[in-house]
């Protein structure tokens, strides 16, 4: 049976394709979204995707998650570092999430380096941009949502 | 004369109940809720209950609260940590605000060992699950509102 | 049955409403002390009330109450912050305990904001006066003696 | 040609002149607002004003003025010290953005002595009151405007 | 054309389906090669696979990567966290490397989360048990493989 | 009636518009004082410059200005980030001190990132290069001259 | 009228005269305390002295002091360092305490190098052997007892 | 010529036996100070038990203990961390002591990870249960007292 | 039966008697081993003594431990408080090790005050000199190897 | 013999006096150093004064201060908590240096917690306003000098 | 007499040459060592030139060293930061080793910045690319061979 | 053509020769810089020395070296490690600079530990007494002015 998966993507991240082209790729958000639904279809997985700048709004949207998804594919974007809402609201809700991101937090400021989500989420995939998030589908699919 | 009061929770809170009973107890937020307000009628007290994920929301309520309430029950969940502008508002709306936990936060992760907020609240309670609001409500009426 | 309680005071606190009673209100420890015994008797708890400014007297009366009390209402004053041995003392005893302070130590000199005893209590109030051991009292009456 | 310009106001600035009015003055943020207007008719700068408490609206307000405004005056209150993803903002929408603070945060808790904002602004004004705002507009039109 | 890619297992690596099975799986490291030379094969990768428990062997290693592989996969165990010259060795070869992890490092003690070799990978993925190596040769061949 | 302003420039001001002129523009400190002082005439101040690189000759004309200055704009360049003196030279003063930067210390290395003269002084403006000091003019002729 | 004093001595200076008399000089705790007690006859002072290793039983000797001594000269040896319950001791009882020690506690481990007592004492003397204590009695008759 | 030895036990050492004796053993510490006096005869030495909960009366024996013990075999418990004035009491008694626990203190909390006693013990000892103290007595026995 | 153990020597200990016999004695590190064996003989132990000044080498050792060794006295020398792979090794090889040394680590530099090893070994001895290993087969014998 | 004594103030103390007297006395520096020469007399010591802003002059003072007099009596002010070099200073002129404060720099912001002249003083006193001085040359005279 | 000395490579220096030659220079490990041995021959230096990566190998050259080098000019490139026992075998060896670098640590990464070799070298020498190594061989010849 | 060489001294080396020669040798300053002058005439460099206790003073030396050297060799003495004037001096003037110090800082109090100057100097060179500005010399002979 088809599984559904939500992918989320946390504050800024409308921003791409339109913010600096020649670094970031010239996708847009909505261009990802599309091929990751492909990508879902060929994997036999539903692929919803949904986008917030409001750190509440997320909460909510994995909250409701719950109910109708097999996993979470995460970018929470600048809240990964300071959020301690969005790590109580991935640990309460009892279905994989995993964590990516397009480029790697490590190598940037200080204040990137730590991670509130990483402990709670099943593992973390960064530093390969847009194709980051297929590689988590791919995780979820192969070694998470079978199992279900 | 009866004296209004606002219970507020903060993210996540709105899972109680469902998520993981045999550790949170079956209690829902509604049930507790409810409890609150039957405890607040003994203590002459009128007591409203909020819940909102969104932390500038949070900061509404609290705003707010000063046309009506005599003093604010405050659970901030995860914001206790992080949020300097919930701690602005507490500041700001000069009625008695007490922070509860249903946990005790200082034998958590270390992250959750610093309460921005406790320097502004007039009083902290924490560990006793839904108990620790009764108990706010019950030093909110005999320390604070006697006195208004 | 009628459980005991003890409320347990450390150092400092015999200067109690000696010591400015302009701030600290012209109760000394043993109005506050009576009180307690009358607040019990409302809850059928018997309270037994100790103080000593020696760090292993503290210890040593803990470590006592394991034969008669059914819980402790404990505020360790300055010892809060620096005694390994009264938090291994409260780890040992096996009863709940209960820390209380005056006023809120969050809300003063760094070294007052680290709690060595929170993580092995069953629950922290703060901020209340005096009032903070009546709702531990209460806190011990409703949530941990019924059970016993 | 008449520019516009976004002065931007966060969390509790709608406070201003109702709280504590012997500290902050009588002004309130809608007079604040109004002077700004005027002050900016004589400079040529056509002025729009918001606030919001809501941290992931204040990162909608700074991208949407990508499309409409030559500069954005900011005074984020309390997200100065926690939000990345407001700097992920400002760093993000490629027009000049000024931090302005009403008192000095430098001279507060320590908390306040960070800014995650600052490295991305292209400068920085502090402790002048509503009169910030009115010397960030001025950096603005003659070190920046002029250019475009 | 078939490229080759280094598979690097850092040190205690050569104890996996040993050691605590019902924890680890009973998966051996000569198992996991070959899974990962069969996914390799499907990928038109050939897969050769290397274990060492000394730092400088593994310098070694990645040296001599340089004249014949097109990336590597590198999970250094516990000398990520230690190995400055790992870190150099990384850098210095100018061919992709990617830090794979059985388990998820930010989920345990806190001098396994720092990664010295974060910052000079082209990407990281951890927390998929053996699958974190299938995710590692997927990326470098959709990401960078094709592109020499 | 005309008010007397000391603008104070620190340690290696003396090089601007010799050192770094693309960088700095070709401004010497002769060209900025000179700009200052006419901006000074429009708003009817009397502006005096000073520069020195030793900071006990600092201290003596921040104590000297006591006598016949309505204020200072004090730009201490290194000497802002390690220097008791002359922090201690600024509240002891009692006359408007400003601290103005060319650049925006936050934005450039961690040790830059503190200034010791902030808390004391009634304002901070940086990152307008020579505009800062306008600014800084401005905001002492409005702030605090009119009200002497 | 002559006034009283109290000379206090914590933890294992017992032991000066007979540990290590080349270090520390051959006078005992006693002479050392003849000749306090022969100096302040000299400044119209009755010097009475104290010497304990328990911490509480130091807390018990200030405490007492509140109702027969102008003051205190304390050297509370190693509890200096780690004594909050010392520190709030000496903050309640309202008469002057002067901090002394034998040696310079800057010049020896970085343990040593916080005193929890300076900022609630008038004043420290450290350094100069037994004289410190002398120096310390003619800072009380000097500065304090004579405004009695 | 038969040796004395002092076996020194600090805070909470009393509970042994009587406290979780599932982990702990069934062991007290009556039981214990037994079996050391046997095994001390074995090595020609008399043991000398002593237990306090008090840290000034631990002062109080290590002092004594120079009168006529060979050694020290000493487990301070949860002062171990905390207590200069025990330090300093070891350091000058001048006869050989050696730092023993029944537990690993480097494998629990953070702050038990730091011994202000090891540097002034001749040696230590920890994680063998009652028989740390055993191979203390035995390395007192050959290591020093063959010596004496 | 007679059961074997694994004494391993760590970085620069082959150079034990040869270099400053003045401080370390004599003894080098034949001879230790030597005395070891005979000490081992008289418990009924066989004892296996292994040097290696590379990191890789120690772990090859412990994990080949597993095979014929019932315990491992271990001295890591200067790995002891940088190596977290010689930590993994311990903790994955499951036969009983006991950290020793000869000098005490926490007596010295500040970077030597952390053990790694301490967390995952049964035990610690530090300070005795050769004796320490003789501590060390004994608290093997008589802890952990009866209870094979 | 006279010996000749040199009281040396740093920077801003001669603003004493003048700046607010409320505070500080109505003493000047000048009448300071008056009372200073005084009392030197009376104890047979010639005292001469100096003060300077700027720290290589306080250099060149005490370097200078070798050849004619018998010790220091040093008030740094603020750069007590900044200056290695004055440290080294004091440090190289081999003879007695005794560091004094009109506050208790302890008392005051953490900055001025740290002193990096007292490791290489011979004492220091702190808190008693002009009278530590006197406490200073009364050290000298009675614990140094006559040893001359 | 010629005197030998030791010119020893960490790790990853093989690659000198080869990687970035646009940086490093098109000079190989060989074209150094090769120039070393000729710079040599002109202070009538027998020059022996090693590269390892492995830690323990770089441990048993320089104790090998003792036997027949008269000092040692050592970079331990990546190792320099994280080996104390690169740090205890320095020590060990009693000939003198100087400690070069071909860039300057200290302006790169700050995990860079501590050398824990430093303290145990004779000096160190940093910054000046191959020509380093020519440095650290005169001043071995004209501070310290000499003297042999 | 003959180059022109800064050599510059900083704080309290004036004093080498006649402080402690038992330890810093009978050289004096002056007999150095006549050294340095002669070893320059052989690299055909003119050799300029001065010295300063004054940081503003270095800090024009500095300046004005721009003009006429083609080098500077600097010793800051203590203000290496909290001037941050010096280095921005340093960075300013363009040519290149080696700092030197006669011992070995990083060998000393961990307060010498961090130099603000290295990173902005072209090498650094330490341990070697006098010797280390010979090697300083040459290093700026043979490797920058030869390029000039």
């Amino acid at each position: 049976m088809t599984k559904s998966i939500l992918v989320l993507h946390g504050a800024n991240l409308n921003l791409l394709g339109v913010r600096e082209p020649e670094i970031y790729g010239t996708l847009s958000l909505a261009d990802i979204d599309q091929r990751l639904q492909e990508k879902g279809k060929e994997m036999d997985l539903l692929v919803e995707c949904r986008q917030s700048n409001i750190e509440g709004e997320l909460v909510d949207l994995l909250q409701s998650a719950r109910d109708w998804a097999a996993g979470v594919v995460f970018n929470a974007g600048g809240y990964t570092h300071t959020s301690v809402v969005l790590r109580d609201a991935v640990a309460a809700i009892q279905i994989p999430v995993i964590e990516v991101h397009l480029s790697n937090p490590q190598a940037r400021e200080s204040f990137r380096q730590q991670s509130l989500l990483a402990p709670v989420c099943v593992g973390s995939i960064a530093g390969f941009g847009w194709y980051s998030y297929v590689l988590g589908l791919q995780a979820l699919r192969y070694r998470f949502v079978i199992a279900l």
